[in-house]
């Protein structure tokens, strides 16, 4: 599409020099950190307010043009792309701490903030942002993906974590959702649905955050299993016994071996679990012999124990970099990362049904996740070259994903639709997907904010 | 309204003489635990099943009736009365256990089964539904007015604890949401919002819920301030520290003399905490020995200990008693029950406000609530004889809900707004309150589901 030069002046008279339609600043922004990619959007926008995020939608809504809200670009099923054109609103100057209430435990944020800038201004108050995605997305990103991460078995995903929301909608309205109390039963809860609505309802402009304690002490290991059923079941145990684990990750033999080579590790090439225990000193203790003892029971070899500070920055950083571990185990390749997440009693066939799955494929595809969750991805390497290998790999998700329903689960745990995940939305909701549909037409009639994405479309891309 | 014979007709088709218009049975659906009353239903249905429900759904739409759920008839702001009419849906007979899945800790359940019966159910399996409102509510009225009480500073209200849902939609329609994966990403959270819908949006007819591990060692106790701030500066600096408490409550010293008298406890007349805490024999021993250091350090005194299971059933029976304690303690009184929730640094504020505003009222007041979660109840006593008391506190209550605003909170903790707190929607939400009315008209074009209730209305009642 073409923007009007009436749209474009009225633009400019918002934002002056902050609306760009050069090539080069469209092209950034046509970009994401995964296989898909559409075309640029036609202006980009660097709003420093909410007053001007709403004076855009109202603009762009009377001339009927969509509105796409870009956050850090870490997205990885083509979320901020702008797959009918419009303007894109980049929230990189909107990125402030607004306020923080350590007595309350939250704070006030603008949505281009970062998780890790957020956690770096927070670090001496005691307090911190627990959920960690791995990429250092925005927190705007985050809530309108409901994303989660390492973390999610103990704090929570970002349903959990976002209390309220400030949104501009369709036509420019601004709305507040939630408050500042740490419940409420007073009607619908918006907040809960704009997180995750991954901006097809409205911009967020800011977001009200749960905060939790730094904790005091901190302990973590890896061990390993003789095969991932042993592995799962020990995370069941350790689950049922209520044992708080602050994160419980799982590698594949193909995942450590990639971090093995990268980061310099030495783990046995096993099923391995990471965990990681936060509480008191006395606390952290009992709690790591208590699942070293359920581990034992299942098994477990090779406990290697992190309790430095120094030793658990370079474990972490380990499955931090896992992606680019298995990125660079495959020179020249391109990754499709897959997300399905499954009930925990169908975890163990979930991996291995797909690792068989992956392995008559031909194509490298480690499988690492957050086991306490059910959630799992296979980081599938293609020559970016071979449209064969896109297609395998493309049908490889696929049959994760309905493998996923088939146990109970999800098409995605943490990375949202998209528009990636689209052709599979109606086999996880059925009728429900609709009622999503009828939702959207409610709040956006002109089908103007991040069109294309998450609802029943007229055609499916 | 009145029925056409048409409609009783082909609902007597589906339920042959479950569908009873006796008076009495109508007037049995007119009453709520709560001053608030309205006209009966024109009819009670008593389904068997979501196909039975769903037909009743279809035939009140195709003749324009409205269509109201019952569970346990306990909510508190007039839910479930049929304000306009039409056919009351009581859920008694839909109360089984579906199935349980011990190795995810979910069930299965029908709205109408209450949380004792859940809890009786799963006693010999390790686990148990935490969410605890006092009142032995059904699991799907609990649902719908995303109830909490005691247990959610630890556990979470039924935002946290409710996955999955089945519900039937205004037409007839039967969706799912949610699935059995601990988490999502898959489009808008519909479990979400159906969660504390209030039945405007359709009627659930299953839920799937998260069961937690029955602690191994469970330990109680009750500690008296010197005032309320102490109090609540005791409960920050124990949340702050991480301490995973099970419940922190408080009792002003009215509602203690009132427990001693109604219960034979024999507590110290002063602010006092309740609070309990689970884990390992070792992990309770230390929480509690943790919580004394800090409510130490606020002056505490007269710690009171129950660690036997009789002596702490003791403690909860008299807490869960204190309502109809407190009702006792003006013989003859009908009680209007408050429900307000703030952010926690507000809370002594919040409260020393309102006692003073009891005070200069002359009516008795005592109050209590759910202390690490910001929520407190006022019961104010009325002589049902006298309508300027029942006026004086109505007026009270609404002072209430605006201090609980002004200091950040919410008009409803966990109560939910039924038609009791409908002229106080508009403060609290603004223009999200009209957002929640096109969802509401997106869903329900024709105003049928439990209509009058939650969303903007014509006039409000």
């Amino acid at each position: 599409m073409t923007l009007s030069d009436a749209l474009l002046a009225d633009l400019a008279a918002v934002l002056g020099p902050r609306l760009s339609t050069s090539a080069g600043e469209r092209a950034l922004h046509a970009q994401s950190e995964s296989h898909i990619q559409a075309g640029p959007p036609d202006a980009v926008a660097y709003p420093h307010s909410t007053e001007e995020v709403a004076r855009i939608a109202a603009l762009c809504a009377r001339h009927r043009v969509p509105v796409v809200a870009w956050g850090a670009g870490t997205s990885l099923e083509g979320h901020a792309l702008a797959v009918q054109g419009g303007v894109t609103v980049d929230f990189r100057d909107m990125n402030r701490v607004l306020a923080v209430y350590p007595e309350d435990m939250l704070c006030v944020v603008q949505p281009g903030l970062t998780r890790e800038e957020l956690n770096a201004w927070l670090r001496d108050t005691g307090l911190f942002f627990p959920v960690d995605p791995g990429a250092n997305a925005s927190l705007g990103g985050m809530a309108s993906t409901r994303a989660s991460g390492t973390t999610a078995v103990r704090y929570g995903t970002m349903r959990d974590n976002v209390l309220g929301l400030e949104v501009v909608l369709a036509g420019g309205e601004v709305i507040r959702t939630g408050s500042s109390a740490p419940k409420s039963s007073a009607g619908y809860d918006l907040t809960a649905l704009f997180v995750g609505a991954e901006g097809t309802l409205g911009l967020i402009t800011e977001l009200t955050l749960r905060l939790h304690g730094q904790p005091e002490a901190v302990s973590a290991a890896t061990c390993a299993f003789a095969d991932m059923g042993a592995a799962v079941d020990c995370v069941i145990a350790t689950i049922q016994t209520g044992l708080p684990m602050a994160r419980i990750e799982f590698l594949d033999p193909a995942t450590v071996a990639a971090c093995n080579a990268f980061s310099g590790t030495d783990l046995p090439l096993a099923p391995q679990l990471m965990v990681e225990f936060h509480g008191s000193p006395a606390g952290v203790a009992e709690q790591a012999e208590r699942f070293g003892a359920i581990a034992a029971e299942h098994g477990s070899r090779g406990f290697l124990w992190a309790r430095a500070p120094e030793d658990r920055k370079q474990l972490w950083k380990m499955r931090h970099e896992a992606y680019r571990a298995i990125l660079a185990s495959r020179p020249g390749a391109t990754a499709i990362v897959t997300d399905v997440c499954v009930p925990i009693s169908a975890l163990a066939e979930a991996v291995e049904e797909t690792r068989a799955d992956i392995a008559a494929s031909g194509l490298p595809g480690p499988i690492l996740g957050h086991v306490g969750d059910g959630n799992f991805h296979a980081i599938l390497l293609i020559n970016p070259a071979d449209p064969r290998e896109a297609a395998t790999a493309k049908a490889l998700a696929t049959r994760m994903a309905e493998r996923a329903l088939r146990l109970g689960g999800t098409i995605t745990g943490e990375h949202g639709v998209g528009f990636g995940k689209l052709p599979l939305m109606a086999a996880e909701h059925g009728a429900a997907w609709a009622v999503m549909g009828h939702i959207k037409r409610a709040l956006d009639p002109h089908d103007l904010m991040n069109p294309g994405k998450l609802v029943p479309q007229p055609k499916v891309p």
